[in-house]
Protein backbone atom coordinates (compact mmCIF):
# COMPACT_ATOMS: atom_id res chain seq x y z
CA UNK A 1 0.00 0.00 0.00
CA UNK A 2 1.28 3.39 -1.33
CA UNK A 3 1.59 6.41 1.57
CA UNK A 4 -0.44 8.26 -1.61
CA UNK A 5 -3.14 6.24 -0.88
CA UNK A 6 -3.63 7.36 2.36
CA UNK A 7 -3.78 10.98 2.07
CA UNK A 8 -6.75 12.94 3.10
CA UNK A 9 -9.04 15.03 0.92
CA UNK A 10 -9.32 18.09 3.02
CA UNK A 11 -12.42 20.64 2.09
CA UNK A 12 -12.33 23.91 3.56
CA UNK A 13 -14.44 26.85 3.69
CA UNK A 14 -12.59 30.35 3.19
CA UNK A 15 -13.93 33.84 3.57
CA UNK A 16 -11.82 36.83 2.09
CA UNK A 17 -11.51 40.57 1.28
CA UNK A 18 -10.70 40.11 -2.38
CA UNK A 19 -9.59 44.26 -2.31
CA UNK A 20 -5.89 43.23 -2.17
CA UNK A 21 -5.89 40.43 -4.35
CA UNK A 22 -5.61 39.70 -7.95
CA UNK A 23 -8.91 36.88 -7.78
CA UNK A 24 -9.12 33.46 -6.44
CA UNK A 25 -7.29 31.10 -8.90
CA UNK A 26 -3.60 31.04 -8.69
CA UNK A 27 -1.28 33.79 -10.75
CA UNK A 28 1.83 33.55 -11.83
CA UNK A 29 4.18 35.80 -9.65
CA UNK A 30 4.35 38.93 -9.17
CA UNK A 31 0.48 38.82 -9.31
CA UNK A 32 -0.86 37.57 -6.31
CA UNK A 33 -4.01 35.92 -5.84
CA UNK A 34 -6.07 34.33 -2.96
CA UNK A 35 -4.92 30.89 -4.09
CA UNK A 36 -1.39 32.05 -3.58
CA UNK A 37 -1.54 32.57 -0.70
CA UNK A 38 -3.32 30.06 0.93
CA UNK A 39 -1.23 27.25 -0.78
CA UNK A 40 1.95 29.17 0.25
CA UNK A 41 0.99 29.90 3.86
CA UNK A 42 -1.12 26.72 4.84
CA UNK A 43 2.01 24.22 3.22
CA UNK A 44 3.37 25.31 6.50
CA UNK A 45 0.91 23.49 8.87
CA UNK A 46 0.80 20.60 6.76
CA UNK A 47 4.57 20.11 6.25
CA UNK A 48 4.15 19.87 2.41
CA UNK A 49 3.56 21.41 -0.76
CA UNK A 50 -0.38 22.16 -0.95
CA UNK A 51 -2.61 22.45 -4.38
CA UNK A 52 -6.18 23.44 -4.31
CA UNK A 53 -8.86 23.00 -6.30
CA UNK A 54 -11.21 25.68 -5.27
CA UNK A 55 -14.96 25.72 -6.38
CA UNK A 56 -14.19 28.60 -8.98
CA UNK A 57 -12.86 31.35 -9.91
CA UNK A 58 -13.79 34.89 -8.49
CA UNK A 59 -12.15 38.19 -9.89
CA UNK A 60 -9.96 40.64 -8.79
CA UNK A 61 -12.01 42.47 -5.90
CA UNK A 62 -14.52 40.33 -5.64
CA UNK A 63 -15.18 38.74 -2.07
CA UNK A 64 -15.96 35.47 -0.82
CA UNK A 65 -17.59 34.34 2.48
CA UNK A 66 -18.12 31.08 1.79
CA UNK A 67 -15.65 29.81 -1.26
CA UNK A 68 -14.76 26.24 -1.12
CA UNK A 69 -11.68 23.97 -1.82
CA UNK A 70 -10.16 20.69 -1.36
CA UNK A 71 -6.75 19.06 -1.42
CA UNK A 72 -5.18 15.81 -0.60
CA UNK A 73 -2.49 15.71 2.09
CA UNK A 74 -0.24 13.64 4.24
CA UNK A 75 -0.26 16.55 6.65
CA UNK A 76 -0.99 14.91 10.07
CA UNK A 77 -2.77 18.22 11.91
CA UNK A 78 -6.69 17.66 13.46
CA UNK A 79 -8.91 19.03 10.91
CA UNK A 80 -10.51 20.90 13.71
CA UNK A 81 -7.33 22.81 14.55
CA UNK A 82 -7.09 23.90 10.94
CA UNK A 83 -9.17 26.72 11.51
CA UNK A 84 -6.87 28.09 14.31
CA UNK A 85 -3.43 27.22 12.87
CA UNK A 86 -4.82 28.70 9.58
CA UNK A 87 -5.22 31.74 11.39
CA UNK A 88 -1.52 32.41 12.75
CA UNK A 89 -0.22 31.91 9.30
CA UNK A 90 -2.89 33.71 6.96
CA UNK A 91 -2.93 37.32 6.55
CA UNK A 92 -6.19 39.12 8.32
CA UNK A 93 -8.12 39.38 4.68
CA UNK A 94 -8.04 35.64 4.15
CA UNK A 95 -10.04 33.42 6.84
CA UNK A 96 -10.19 29.63 6.61
CA UNK A 97 -13.48 29.55 8.59
CA UNK A 98 -14.17 25.78 8.60
CA UNK A 99 -12.33 22.33 7.58
CA UNK A 100 -13.63 18.73 7.23
CA UNK A 101 -11.97 15.68 6.01
CA UNK A 102 -14.02 15.03 2.94
CA UNK A 103 -14.55 11.53 0.89
CA UNK A 104 -12.03 11.25 -1.47
CA UNK A 105 -14.37 11.70 -4.77
CA UNK A 106 -15.02 15.05 -3.38
CA UNK A 107 -14.13 18.03 -5.56
CA UNK A 108 -14.54 21.39 -4.50
CA UNK A 109 -14.90 22.44 -8.24
CA UNK A 110 -16.90 19.24 -9.69
CA UNK A 111 -19.10 18.01 -6.39
CA UNK A 112 -20.42 21.32 -6.79
CA UNK A 113 -24.36 21.40 -7.40
CA UNK A 114 -25.00 25.26 -7.17
CA UNK A 115 -24.14 28.64 -5.90
CA UNK A 116 -25.13 31.65 -4.45
CA UNK A 117 -23.32 34.57 -5.29
CA UNK A 118 -24.24 38.36 -3.44
CA UNK A 119 -24.19 41.71 -5.11
CA UNK A 120 -24.38 45.05 -2.02
CA UNK A 121 -25.32 48.57 -4.08
CA UNK A 122 -25.02 51.64 -1.67
CA UNK A 123 -28.31 53.51 -3.07
CA UNK A 124 -27.17 57.13 -1.37
CA UNK A 125 -26.54 60.57 -2.38
CA UNK A 126 -23.57 60.64 -0.30
CA UNK A 127 -20.52 57.16 0.05
CA UNK A 128 -20.48 55.64 3.16
CA UNK A 129 -16.26 55.57 3.37
CA UNK A 130 -16.22 51.88 5.03
CA UNK A 131 -18.17 50.73 2.08
CA UNK A 132 -15.71 51.90 -0.37
CA UNK A 133 -14.27 48.47 -1.78
CA UNK A 134 -17.28 46.50 -0.07
CA UNK A 135 -20.63 47.90 -2.32
CA UNK A 136 -21.27 49.60 -5.34
CA UNK A 137 -21.89 53.59 -4.31
CA UNK A 138 -24.75 54.53 -6.86
CA UNK A 139 -26.27 58.08 -6.35
CA UNK A 140 -29.23 57.87 -8.74
CA UNK A 141 -32.84 56.95 -7.06
CA UNK A 142 -32.89 53.08 -8.23
CA UNK A 143 -36.83 51.95 -8.65
CA UNK A 144 -36.06 48.81 -6.62
CA UNK A 145 -39.49 46.96 -7.26
CA UNK A 146 -38.85 47.38 -11.18
CA UNK A 147 -35.53 45.99 -10.61
CA UNK A 148 -37.02 43.08 -8.35
CA UNK A 149 -39.31 42.41 -11.44
CA UNK A 150 -36.42 41.58 -13.71
CA UNK A 151 -34.87 39.29 -11.54
CA UNK A 152 -37.94 37.26 -11.26
CA UNK A 153 -37.97 37.44 -15.66
CA UNK A 154 -34.39 35.61 -15.18
CA UNK A 155 -35.53 33.05 -12.95
CA UNK A 156 -35.47 29.36 -14.14
CA UNK A 157 -33.66 27.38 -16.80
CA UNK A 158 -32.39 29.76 -19.80
CA UNK A 159 -30.01 30.11 -22.16
CA UNK A 160 -28.15 33.03 -20.38
CA UNK A 161 -26.04 34.28 -23.19
CA UNK A 162 -27.48 38.11 -23.14
CA UNK A 163 -25.72 38.22 -19.33
CA UNK A 164 -22.06 36.43 -20.23
CA UNK A 165 -18.85 38.03 -20.71
CA UNK A 166 -18.12 39.01 -24.03
CA UNK A 167 -14.98 37.63 -23.94
CA UNK A 168 -15.94 33.74 -22.81
CA UNK A 169 -15.90 30.91 -25.08
CA UNK A 170 -18.76 29.14 -26.40
CA UNK A 171 -19.12 26.81 -23.87
CA UNK A 172 -23.55 25.68 -22.74
CA UNK A 173 -24.75 28.52 -21.82
CA UNK A 174 -27.84 27.37 -19.98
CA UNK A 175 -28.14 27.43 -16.38
CA UNK A 176 -31.04 27.57 -13.77
CA UNK A 177 -31.63 30.57 -11.77
CA UNK A 178 -33.38 28.87 -8.42
CA UNK A 179 -33.89 32.43 -7.23
CA UNK A 180 -33.14 35.95 -7.94
CA UNK A 181 -34.39 38.58 -5.00
CA UNK A 182 -33.08 42.14 -3.97
CA UNK A 183 -34.06 42.88 -0.78
CA UNK A 184 -33.09 45.74 1.92
CA UNK A 185 -30.36 45.35 4.59
CA UNK A 186 -30.81 48.99 5.98
CA UNK A 187 -32.33 51.79 4.22
CA UNK A 188 -29.83 52.73 1.81
CA UNK A 189 -27.65 48.91 1.79
CA UNK A 190 -29.50 46.73 -1.16
CA UNK A 191 -28.56 43.25 -1.78
CA UNK A 192 -28.88 41.19 -4.95
CA UNK A 193 -28.73 37.45 -3.82
CA UNK A 194 -28.55 35.00 -7.10
CA UNK A 195 -28.83 31.47 -6.69
CA UNK A 196 -28.14 29.38 -9.64
CA UNK A 197 -27.10 26.19 -11.18
CA UNK A 198 -23.81 27.75 -12.12
CA UNK A 199 -22.70 31.31 -13.43
CA UNK A 200 -21.02 31.98 -16.94
CA UNK A 201 -18.28 34.07 -16.86
CA UNK A 202 -19.62 37.68 -15.16
CA UNK A 203 -22.79 36.43 -15.41
CA UNK A 204 -23.52 38.13 -11.93
CA UNK A 205 -22.13 41.47 -12.45
CA UNK A 206 -23.73 41.54 -16.15
CA UNK A 207 -27.35 40.76 -14.49
CA UNK A 208 -27.07 43.45 -11.38
CA UNK A 209 -25.34 45.83 -13.84
CA UNK A 210 -29.22 45.12 -16.05
CA UNK A 211 -30.88 44.92 -13.54
CA UNK A 212 -29.81 48.10 -12.53
CA UNK A 213 -30.38 49.99 -15.71
CA UNK A 214 -33.65 48.95 -15.60
CA UNK A 215 -34.14 50.54 -11.47
CA UNK A 216 -32.92 53.92 -13.22
CA UNK A 217 -36.10 53.70 -15.83
CA UNK A 218 -32.98 53.46 -18.71
CA UNK A 219 -33.86 50.15 -19.80
CA UNK A 220 -37.97 49.28 -19.71
CA UNK A 221 -38.95 45.56 -18.26
CA UNK A 222 -39.88 45.00 -21.75
CA UNK A 223 -36.90 45.93 -23.48
CA UNK A 224 -34.63 43.88 -20.72
CA UNK A 225 -37.04 40.84 -21.53
CA UNK A 226 -36.25 40.93 -25.15
CA UNK A 227 -32.70 41.67 -24.61
CA UNK A 228 -32.63 38.77 -22.36
CA UNK A 229 -34.23 36.65 -25.05
CA UNK A 230 -32.03 37.94 -27.72
CA UNK A 231 -29.04 36.20 -26.17
CA UNK A 232 -26.89 39.95 -27.52
CA UNK A 233 -24.62 40.60 -25.08
CA UNK A 234 -23.84 43.55 -26.51
CA UNK A 235 -27.34 44.93 -26.11
CA UNK A 236 -26.57 45.19 -22.22
CA UNK A 237 -24.94 47.98 -20.08
CA UNK A 238 -21.43 47.14 -19.07
CA UNK A 239 -20.41 44.81 -16.16
CA UNK A 240 -21.27 46.11 -12.93
CA UNK A 241 -18.07 46.78 -11.00
CA UNK A 242 -16.16 43.57 -8.91
CA UNK A 243 -16.08 45.16 -5.34
CA UNK A 244 -19.79 44.68 -4.77
CA UNK A 245 -19.69 40.79 -5.45
CA UNK A 246 -19.41 38.05 -3.05
CA UNK A 247 -19.49 34.60 -3.61
CA UNK A 248 -21.93 33.33 -0.56
CA UNK A 249 -22.46 30.00 -0.64
CA UNK A 250 -21.41 26.63 -2.56
CA UNK A 251 -23.94 24.04 -2.29
CA UNK A 252 -22.75 20.33 -3.03
CA UNK B 1 -15.13 96.84 5.36
CA UNK B 2 -12.80 94.53 4.85
CA UNK B 3 -13.52 91.90 2.80
CA UNK B 4 -12.30 89.29 5.98
CA UNK B 5 -15.08 90.33 7.22
CA UNK B 6 -17.23 88.72 4.78
CA UNK B 7 -15.60 84.92 5.73
CA UNK B 8 -18.33 82.48 5.73
CA UNK B 9 -17.70 80.19 8.77
CA UNK B 10 -18.46 76.42 7.66
CA UNK B 11 -18.60 73.52 9.65
CA UNK B 12 -18.23 70.40 7.74
CA UNK B 13 -19.46 66.39 9.36
CA UNK B 14 -16.61 64.46 8.31
CA UNK B 15 -16.79 60.50 8.08
CA UNK B 16 -13.28 58.44 7.04
CA UNK B 17 -12.16 55.47 7.70
CA UNK B 18 -8.97 56.20 9.23
CA UNK B 19 -7.18 52.73 8.48
CA UNK B 20 -4.38 54.82 5.96
CA UNK B 21 -3.86 58.01 7.43
CA UNK B 22 -1.74 58.88 10.38
CA UNK B 23 -4.58 60.08 12.66
CA UNK B 24 -6.74 63.72 12.10
CA UNK B 25 -5.16 65.91 13.28
CA UNK B 26 -2.49 67.87 10.39
CA UNK B 27 1.01 66.08 9.52
CA UNK B 28 4.41 67.25 8.60
CA UNK B 29 4.76 65.43 5.30
CA UNK B 30 5.34 62.84 4.54
CA UNK B 31 3.12 61.70 7.41
CA UNK B 32 -0.42 62.21 5.95
CA UNK B 33 -3.26 62.90 8.19
CA UNK B 34 -7.25 63.14 7.59
CA UNK B 35 -6.91 66.99 7.77
CA UNK B 36 -3.97 67.31 5.30
CA UNK B 37 -6.08 65.69 2.80
CA UNK B 38 -9.28 67.71 3.34
CA UNK B 39 -7.10 71.40 3.41
CA UNK B 40 -5.62 70.20 0.21
CA UNK B 41 -7.80 68.96 -1.44
CA UNK B 42 -11.05 71.22 -0.21
CA UNK B 43 -8.67 74.11 -1.66
CA UNK B 44 -9.57 73.40 -5.19
CA UNK B 45 -13.58 73.91 -4.18
CA UNK B 46 -13.01 76.95 -2.07
CA UNK B 47 -10.36 78.45 -4.65
CA UNK B 48 -8.29 79.04 -1.80
CA UNK B 49 -6.11 77.78 1.29
CA UNK B 50 -8.05 76.26 3.98
CA UNK B 51 -6.97 75.64 7.86
CA UNK B 52 -9.52 73.87 9.57
CA UNK B 53 -10.16 73.67 13.62
CA UNK B 54 -11.37 69.65 14.00
CA UNK B 55 -13.54 68.84 17.17
CA UNK B 56 -10.35 66.95 18.03
CA UNK B 57 -7.90 64.74 17.40
CA UNK B 58 -7.89 60.88 16.28
CA UNK B 59 -5.07 58.78 16.63
CA UNK B 60 -3.89 56.87 13.14
CA UNK B 61 -6.18 53.67 12.47
CA UNK B 62 -9.36 55.23 14.35
CA UNK B 63 -11.93 56.17 12.10
CA UNK B 64 -15.26 59.00 12.38
CA UNK B 65 -18.81 58.95 11.74
CA UNK B 66 -19.53 62.34 12.93
CA UNK B 67 -15.90 64.42 13.42
CA UNK B 68 -16.20 67.94 12.69
CA UNK B 69 -14.47 70.65 11.28
CA UNK B 70 -14.94 74.41 10.98
CA UNK B 71 -13.01 76.90 8.46
CA UNK B 72 -13.44 80.67 7.52
CA UNK B 73 -13.47 80.84 3.47
CA UNK B 74 -14.15 83.70 0.76
CA UNK B 75 -14.79 80.85 -1.18
CA UNK B 76 -18.27 81.10 -2.52
CA UNK B 77 -20.10 77.63 -3.00
CA UNK B 78 -23.29 77.01 -2.11
CA UNK B 79 -23.28 75.28 1.14
CA UNK B 80 -25.28 72.59 0.12
CA UNK B 81 -23.78 71.62 -2.97
CA UNK B 82 -20.29 71.15 -0.60
CA UNK B 83 -20.47 67.32 0.30
CA UNK B 84 -21.13 67.23 -3.84
CA UNK B 85 -18.44 68.61 -4.68
CA UNK B 86 -16.20 67.32 -2.00
CA UNK B 87 -16.66 63.58 -3.00
CA UNK B 88 -15.68 65.11 -6.55
CA UNK B 89 -11.78 65.89 -4.80
CA UNK B 90 -11.33 63.69 -1.85
CA UNK B 91 -10.48 59.85 -1.94
CA UNK B 92 -13.22 57.15 -0.83
CA UNK B 93 -12.14 57.14 2.46
CA UNK B 94 -13.08 60.44 3.67
CA UNK B 95 -16.47 61.73 3.17
CA UNK B 96 -17.87 65.00 3.85
CA UNK B 97 -21.41 64.04 5.20
CA UNK B 98 -22.92 67.60 5.67
CA UNK B 99 -22.06 71.09 5.35
CA UNK B 100 -23.47 74.06 7.42
CA UNK B 101 -22.63 77.70 7.57
CA UNK B 102 -22.30 78.41 11.25
CA UNK B 103 -22.05 81.62 13.06
CA UNK B 104 -18.83 83.49 13.42
CA UNK B 105 -18.41 82.31 17.06
CA UNK B 106 -18.96 78.60 16.09
CA UNK B 107 -15.40 76.44 16.72
CA UNK B 108 -15.66 73.01 16.41
CA UNK B 109 -13.44 72.57 19.08
CA UNK B 110 -14.13 75.16 21.67
CA UNK B 111 -18.00 74.87 21.18
CA UNK B 112 -18.02 71.29 21.76
CA UNK B 113 -20.15 70.26 24.59
CA UNK B 114 -20.00 66.42 24.67
CA UNK B 115 -18.69 63.44 22.22
CA UNK B 116 -19.69 59.97 21.87
CA UNK B 117 -17.15 57.56 21.20
CA UNK B 118 -17.60 53.82 19.87
CA UNK B 119 -15.70 50.73 20.09
CA UNK B 120 -16.30 47.82 18.63
CA UNK B 121 -15.51 44.15 19.06
CA UNK B 122 -15.79 40.98 17.29
CA UNK B 123 -16.27 38.37 19.92
CA UNK B 124 -15.58 35.23 18.05
CA UNK B 125 -13.40 32.20 17.63
CA UNK B 126 -12.69 32.85 13.72
CA UNK B 127 -12.30 36.48 12.34
CA UNK B 128 -14.16 38.00 9.84
CA UNK B 129 -11.86 39.30 6.89
CA UNK B 130 -14.38 42.34 6.63
CA UNK B 131 -14.14 43.46 9.94
CA UNK B 132 -9.96 42.98 10.27
CA UNK B 133 -9.63 47.33 9.94
CA UNK B 134 -13.08 47.89 11.57
CA UNK B 135 -13.63 45.85 15.08
CA UNK B 136 -10.97 44.61 17.72
CA UNK B 137 -11.32 40.59 17.58
CA UNK B 138 -11.18 39.05 20.92
CA UNK B 139 -11.74 34.83 20.65
CA UNK B 140 -12.16 34.81 23.95
CA UNK B 141 -15.50 34.24 25.76
CA UNK B 142 -16.26 37.64 27.11
CA UNK B 143 -18.86 37.62 30.40
CA UNK B 144 -20.36 40.72 28.78
CA UNK B 145 -22.10 41.17 32.00
CA UNK B 146 -19.77 42.13 33.94
CA UNK B 147 -18.79 44.30 31.49
CA UNK B 148 -21.61 46.05 31.57
CA UNK B 149 -21.52 46.31 35.61
CA UNK B 150 -17.71 47.71 34.93
CA UNK B 151 -19.21 50.67 32.71
CA UNK B 152 -22.14 51.53 34.82
CA UNK B 153 -19.32 51.73 37.72
CA UNK B 154 -17.46 55.07 35.73
CA UNK B 155 -20.65 57.04 34.95
CA UNK B 156 -21.29 60.20 36.56
CA UNK B 157 -17.93 62.32 37.49
CA UNK B 158 -15.02 61.17 38.28
CA UNK B 159 -11.54 62.05 37.75
CA UNK B 160 -10.32 60.02 35.18
CA UNK B 161 -6.42 59.52 35.50
CA UNK B 162 -6.33 55.65 35.80
CA UNK B 163 -7.44 55.43 31.93
CA UNK B 164 -5.31 58.40 30.65
CA UNK B 165 -2.28 57.97 28.97
CA UNK B 166 0.60 56.94 30.24
CA UNK B 167 2.79 60.03 28.60
CA UNK B 168 -0.71 62.50 28.84
CA UNK B 169 0.12 66.07 30.53
CA UNK B 170 -1.28 66.73 33.63
CA UNK B 171 -4.49 68.65 32.45
CA UNK B 172 -7.80 68.46 34.37
CA UNK B 173 -8.88 64.84 34.88
CA UNK B 174 -12.21 65.11 35.47
CA UNK B 175 -14.86 64.29 32.95
CA UNK B 176 -18.57 63.68 33.09
CA UNK B 177 -19.47 60.20 31.58
CA UNK B 178 -23.26 60.34 30.77
CA UNK B 179 -23.64 57.01 29.27
CA UNK B 180 -21.56 53.90 28.69
CA UNK B 181 -23.13 51.16 27.35
CA UNK B 182 -22.45 48.02 25.89
CA UNK B 183 -25.30 46.30 23.45
CA UNK B 184 -24.48 43.87 20.51
CA UNK B 185 -25.27 44.73 16.53
CA UNK B 186 -25.36 41.14 15.92
CA UNK B 187 -24.04 37.38 17.64
CA UNK B 188 -20.56 38.71 17.64
CA UNK B 189 -20.09 42.15 17.28
CA UNK B 190 -20.15 43.99 20.33
CA UNK B 191 -20.34 47.83 20.34
CA UNK B 192 -19.36 49.91 23.34
CA UNK B 193 -20.72 53.41 23.35
CA UNK B 194 -19.65 56.13 25.61
CA UNK B 195 -20.89 59.46 25.97
CA UNK B 196 -18.76 62.06 27.60
CA UNK B 197 -18.57 66.06 28.26
CA UNK B 198 -15.03 65.09 26.90
CA UNK B 199 -11.83 62.19 26.23
CA UNK B 200 -8.71 62.70 27.79
CA UNK B 201 -5.80 60.85 25.73
CA UNK B 202 -6.34 57.41 25.19
CA UNK B 203 -9.27 57.31 28.04
CA UNK B 204 -12.13 55.80 25.18
CA UNK B 205 -9.37 52.74 23.97
CA UNK B 206 -8.67 52.73 28.38
CA UNK B 207 -11.89 51.66 29.60
CA UNK B 208 -12.49 49.65 26.80
CA UNK B 209 -9.31 47.66 27.67
CA UNK B 210 -9.80 47.45 30.88
CA UNK B 211 -13.69 46.33 30.63
CA UNK B 212 -12.48 43.50 28.29
CA UNK B 213 -10.28 42.22 31.38
CA UNK B 214 -13.28 42.16 33.18
CA UNK B 215 -15.16 40.19 30.67
CA UNK B 216 -12.46 38.32 30.46
CA UNK B 217 -12.48 37.35 34.08
CA UNK B 218 -8.33 38.24 34.52
CA UNK B 219 -9.74 41.71 36.61
CA UNK B 220 -12.42 41.47 39.28
CA UNK B 221 -15.49 44.25 39.17
CA UNK B 222 -14.85 45.10 43.09
CA UNK B 223 -10.50 45.50 41.29
CA UNK B 224 -11.68 47.55 38.42
CA UNK B 225 -13.68 49.80 40.78
CA UNK B 226 -10.42 50.05 43.24
CA UNK B 227 -8.11 50.99 40.35
CA UNK B 228 -10.31 53.57 38.85
CA UNK B 229 -10.60 54.97 41.99
CA UNK B 230 -7.14 55.20 42.93
CA UNK B 231 -6.52 57.32 39.77
CA UNK B 232 -3.04 54.92 39.31
CA UNK B 233 -3.04 54.39 35.26
CA UNK B 234 -0.34 51.73 35.58
CA UNK B 235 -2.47 49.40 37.34
CA UNK B 236 -4.53 49.26 34.22
CA UNK B 237 -4.13 46.79 31.00
CA UNK B 238 -2.69 48.26 27.81
CA UNK B 239 -4.85 50.55 25.82
CA UNK B 240 -7.16 48.90 23.04
CA UNK B 241 -6.16 48.68 19.65
CA UNK B 242 -7.11 51.98 17.47
CA UNK B 243 -8.94 50.32 14.58
CA UNK B 244 -11.52 49.39 16.70
CA UNK B 245 -12.76 53.04 17.83
CA UNK B 246 -14.91 55.70 16.25
CA UNK B 247 -15.65 59.08 16.88
CA UNK B 248 -19.39 59.09 16.38
CA UNK B 249 -20.79 62.58 17.15
CA UNK B 250 -20.15 65.35 18.93
CA UNK B 251 -22.61 67.40 20.17
CA UNK B 252 -22.76 71.15 20.09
Amino acid sequence: MKLNFRKRNIALKISYDGTNYNGFQRQNPPSVAVQNILEERLAKIFGEKIEMIGSGRTDAGVHAIGQVVNFFTDGRIAVEKIPYAASGVLPPDIVVVEAREVDRDFSALHSAKSKIYIYKILNSKILNPFLKNFAWHIRFFLDVELMQAALKIIEGTHDFSAFKAASSTNMNPVRTIYAAELFFETDELLTIKIHASGFLYHMARNIVAAAVEVGRHRLTLEDFKKIFESGERKLFPATAPAHGLYLYKVFY
